[in-house]
């Protein structure tokens, strides 16, 4: 089947034998996200050989299971053991022996098939289609922050970064109907935005510690150091995104201010997948481009490109 | 007056003119104790000048209230505006306007008199004395832990340090009924610890990535890096000391881990003094010296040797 291959942080398109035979599902890609992980793979900042991404969008076309066979789905990224101590203790994204589509020893979802374990799937409704489900797993993502941070419909938020996840960040927190102002890098994320409803706002306007919950989704120092200024005593600035290598950091300031951080990462698939239904979140714009499995090259050179929003890739 | 004056990072033995007169109480001195942050003070940490020391019991001498005058007080440390939005949003330690007792712009304890505002002010219990009456702030700093954090009866909880403000959070911790495992380098540390039926452990003995709550409580580059890599996912982790200066941190793992970190520091009086009246926490072993307040630059020096618990001085 043809495939993306990451190999020594060298991404090429090849043929390479269907997934071998197992108690997981085959399922059949009918369409993948790129993801700024992806992207981060290539780059090296995590070691990873295989095939890359997680975003998709499949059809289930070999089951240990026949009432999955013919089914469209998503699917959950963490592949769990059921046994450590975080998979009985209710965190199975935590699994300590987790293996995760597209990024740790599992390969990924930018190939003609992939497989995945069917406690790791979920139908899709009939009437959502493909571009936008394929949002589901970030968005999962996004909504992350509120499966961890209650969000008050009167608290100041502010959003440093609008990008791929950024955009989808900014729509569920405005659904908390909290004052969310946004930092965009880039005209073209702020006019998506503003499309929206949703105020964008420069840097110089940002009043420093007056802010309760600061949502940090750029992964650079810059923007770190931005949301500690802004964030209030007592605040929560929200960690989003990794951060490549150390940064020196004074710590004292979050002592004396008493301020929370919270790490956060993979979320919850069924509310995701209810607000792209209902149409409360649709990141419908958020797609800037669409190639073919085998215009993957130029598809990860294109979504590398600053502002870049989502680039879909087809078999 | 006879009191203590840092300037400088010079401690020297002075005699000064009384507290000018003024709208607060002026309060006479009848124990004080030295605290961590009185070192880092002398040493150089936080720019101060002026009388240092923010631990203490004291008599009310005048008052521009009556039913003040002659009551035996202890006293919170912030001294507040009541109009800032930190005021009015209910965090008043967070004041943006705030004096603090001996440590920011306003003369501290260690001295025959100072003032303070009546509402900074709480009435001493009959029944308790002076020498457990002292540790009010320290142990209200040690409640803000479970003010901030919930601690469950079921949790892991790692406390790093067991000097003058570990002991107490040992103590203040071990009432919740989590299974509380302390480290303590001093051998007198842990034998207060085992006095009390708290369990020390070794470093060598902590498994990584295995505790629900993490108290760092050592302000050491150290202890942090033991305490990051104690906590299990999604666990939390309390920073109850400053840093001195900066320290280089890989943020990732806080992400990839979804690990919520707390910055703490003063905590409320009311439950200390019940804590204090009712004998669920007795600090009266961790005083070590007693001297009198012209004794003060060796009652410093004496508290500055490694491990030294609480030292008290007395005009």
């Amino acid at each position: 089947m043809q495939a993306l291959w990451l190999e020594n942080q060298q991404l090429s398109l090849r043929d390479i034998p269907l997934p071998p035979e197992s108690r997981e599902a085959l399922i059949q890609v009918r369409l993948s996200g790129i993801c700024g992980t992806d992207l981060e793979l290539v780059r090296g900042y995590y070691p990873y050989t295989g095939v890359p991404g997680h975003e998709f969008v499949g059809e289930v076309v070999a089951s240990p299971a026949a009432e999955w066979m013919g089914a469209r789905v998503v699917g959950e990224i963490n592949a769990t053991c059921g046994r450590c101590e975080q998979c009985r203790a209710g965190r199975p994204t935590h699994c300590e022996k987790r293996s995760v589509l597209g990024i740790v020893q599992r390969d990924g979802v930018h190939a003609e098939f992939f497989r995945l374990p069917l406690a790791n799937l979920h139908h899709l409704p009939e009437g959502l289609p493909d571009e936008l489900a394929v949002f589901t797993e970030p968005l999962a993502a996004a909504l992350e922050i509120q499966e961890q941070v209650q969000i008050h419909p009167t608290d100041r938020v502010l959003l440093i970064g609008a990008g791929r996840l950024g955009q989808l960040i900014a729509q569920t927190l405005s659904l908390t109907g909290c004052e969310l102002r946004v930092v965009a890098r880039h005209a073209h994320q702020k006019a998506l935005l503003e499309s929206r409803k949703i105020r964008p706002i420069s840097e110089e306007e940002i009043q420093a510690k007056r802010w309760d919950v600061v949502v940090e989704a750029t992964g650079s120092g810059s923007g770190f150091d931005l949301a500690r200024s802004a964030l209030r005593p007592r605040g929560t600035l929200v960690l989003k995104s990794t951060y490549q290598g150390e940064m020196a950091v004074n710590w004292s300031p979050f002592v004396v201010d008493e301020v929370t951080i919270q790490g956060s990462r993979c979320g919850p698939f069924a509310p995701a997948l209810r607000l792209l239904e209902s149409g409360e979140v649709d990141p419908s714009a958020l797609i800037a481009r669409r190639f073919r499995l085998s215009e993957g090259l130029k598809a990860f050179s294109e979504a590398a490109q600053p502002g870049m929003l989502k680039v879909l890739l087809q078999p």
